[in-house]
């Protein structure tokens, strides 16, 4: 399915499943609203699928897409770039945490090299979907051209619709790639209008001195893609739902965008007729394309896959939270079709999130990346969506209701 | 096996175990420190079992204790008395959420009847430890007498035993009882030293009148037993633990403790030879009688019990919380065996997981009880410990790491 085809197919949430479903949980042996944020979890999740209860979220599939980084060579990250090709072939023995929690909860692992910057063997259990060794310097203009990026989307869409029609209820995204946090931070930065000091974080672990220095290598690439450094703001997909609240797109954020630097910026619609047209001029793809990685790209394509097949998709950390700011870009409605699985302890995940109106569900300060966060939740999401399906009602159970 | 023989036996963390644990993390291929919280799960269940890595905790037996309260004549709840044993049933059917919970991890369910005010049929699943038909008015006097709190204390020890004698290696509690937060705060102004405006919430759901009166019951009940209305307060188990660290008990909580209250009550030392005596002379186990409910009583046992059998034992919500504020009275070094399965909404309970040093891993505002919050971290605290026995090291996969 190419990405036209499936942004043209991804539909908001039903109101009515959704109402369905409040209803239902106002029915069931608990007092009203004792389950917090569980609560929300399914009637989203029966909004999404347009029924309720919605279908139970297993069996999840969990995808590692893993790429390599041009802006690595700033010295970002004290890993060596190889540690990503390394790491494939530890998720591929079974060695990583994300195998260790895939198997806790039961979900499939499947890897997706889509830019590793080296050889990888065949394997089972690796689908190669590479697009290039590695992504250009986003410091030094952008990280990949559009095609690449609609290719990179295009294999994550292709990884979703298969491991759907493999039996998925539930995708988790999950991601590798030495110095990815420096793009997703530049990601945040453009899709949410925040600045780079306020959302690029530690990643995996740097001093003071570079933490610093990775802060201006992301005001350096917003700077050398035409991006003014408050970074250009999309719409909260919250203001673009189904709900029908629409308002004109970019009123607010445009008023972030420096008119001398939003001016000289030449739009490009690749897509302009579907998707969401960032304030400023600027393409939402022509943004992922000039600050994401092949990862970012793919994980975009991933999330919009799911929603555009009504399967859910729990997101990880700040690489997706980061690549989800894209696809809603893209597409706003995907947002109903994704639940926030954790919350990382880089800042701009918590910006990301924000921005999406998700609200995560585990919060234990993991930064690890590779689905690790995404895992965690899924049995939270199934318990949330199990209590739909095997709880008694007052009336069933013979229980009596609280007096008002 | 006894009260008394069982705090004999709750061994604190064993300061190797917990350091080979580190250690071990430190090797494993992912950054030092990414797994956040979870890493010091795996450290402090490394201590408990004195063993890294430490064993499984698999598989997981709830108990859910069931019993009513005197003091629901006081109208602290909107739901009628019955809906304890009805609530019962539906456990005993398969219908309530936290059955739902319980599939969806893995978990057996074990209902236990400790004070039920009214007659259950045998069943499967049911067992029958019966102390009362409720306990007392904690509002007017003690809820239990020091012997039928020993006897709940000593039901739950059994059902410990028995379930890990059946093959469990991680016990959670569980809880039933109409008017059971209401104890559950006076517990914790006890314990803690706080006022009973701080710690009281609304349970299942009460409006400000019926707070603000349950407010004055908890501040009535603490009066009515010769307590001072801020409570007397236990040490922190932190402060006494198997660091070496342990100061004069009571030291700091006594000057909480308004000298003419607590001059005036008698101490009673039950279980002098053992267990940690409150300050302002009142002992743990009094305090317990005074203000629990049989179903607090038998949760601290179940504790003590996992505790002593060095399996660890994941706490729900606001009961549990106030359950192990006495176990650790009676025994601190008891909360080194516990993990804090979340944060519920009750503010008392984030009262008690502060006093007891636990961090809650998950915090959904979640205001069940049943266990649920306790189910919904379980497959957390495995995915833990599957790190320690699956992830590969630096070494062994063949992984770069992070270059200084």
């Amino acid at each position: 399915m190419t990405l036209r085809e499936t942004l043209a197919r991804v539909v908001a949430a039903s109101p009515s499943a959704m109402a369905q479903a409040r209803a239902h949980q106002g029915r069931l042996t608990k007092p009203p609203g004792s389950l917090g944020a569980l609560e929300e979890v399914a009637v989203r999740l029966a909004g999404a699928a347009g029924l309720s209860p919605p279908p139970m979220p297993e069996p999840a599939a969990l995808a590692i897409f893993a790429a390599d980084h041009g802006v690595h060579a700033q010295g970002v990250s004290p890993w060596p770039q190889e540690v990503t090709l390394q790491m494939v072939a530890n998720f591929l023995a079974g060695g990583a945490v994300a195998n260790a929690f895939a198997a806790q909860v039961g979900a499939s692992v499947t890897v997706v090299d889509v830019g590793v910057a080296g050889e990888l063997p065949v394997a089972e259990g690796l689908l190669s979907r590479k697009i290039a060794y590695g992504t250009a310097d986003l410091s030094q203009g952008p990280a990949m051209t559009v095609p690449q990026a609609v290719a990179a989307l295009e294999a994550g869409i292709e990884v979703a619709s298969s491991l759907v029609a493999s039996g998925a209820r539930c995708l988790i995204t999950g991601d590798m790639g030495i110095a990815n946090t420096t793009a997703s931070a530049a990601l945040v930065c453009a899709f949410t209008g925040r600045d780079a000091g306020q959302v690029t974080g530690r990643g995996t672990g740097i001093d003071d001195a570079t933490h610093a220095h990775k802060i201006a290598v992301v005001r350096q690439a917003l700077h050398a893609n035409g991006l003014p450094s408050t970074g250009l703001s999309t719409p909260a997909p919250s203001e673009l739902s189904a709900s029908g609240s629409s308002a004109s797109p970019g009123a607010g954020a445009a008023d972030l965008a420096p008119p001398g630097l939003a001016a000289s910026a030449e739009p490009q619609p690749v897509l302009a007729d579907s998707g969401q047209e960032s304030p400023g001029g600027r393409e939402p793809l022509e943004v992922l394309a000039a600050l994401g990685g092949f990862e970012h790209a793919a994980i975009a394509g991933f999330i919009l896959g799911g929603a555009a097949a009504r399967v859910p998709v729990i997101l990880d950390g700040v690489i997706a939270g980061s690549a989800a700011l894209a696809a809603a870009a893209l597409a706003p409605a995907v947002i109903d079709h994704c639940v926030a699985g954790h919350r990382s302890a880089e800042p701009g995940h918590a910006a990301a999130l924000d921005h999406l109106g998700l609200r995560p569900l585990v919060d234990l300060e993991l930064r690890l990346g590779e689905g690790t966060g995404g895992l965690l939740a899924h049995p939270l999401v199934c318990a949330a969506v199990r209590v739909m399906h095997d709880v008694a009602t007052f009336d069933s159970a013979g229980v009596t209701e609280k007096q008002s």
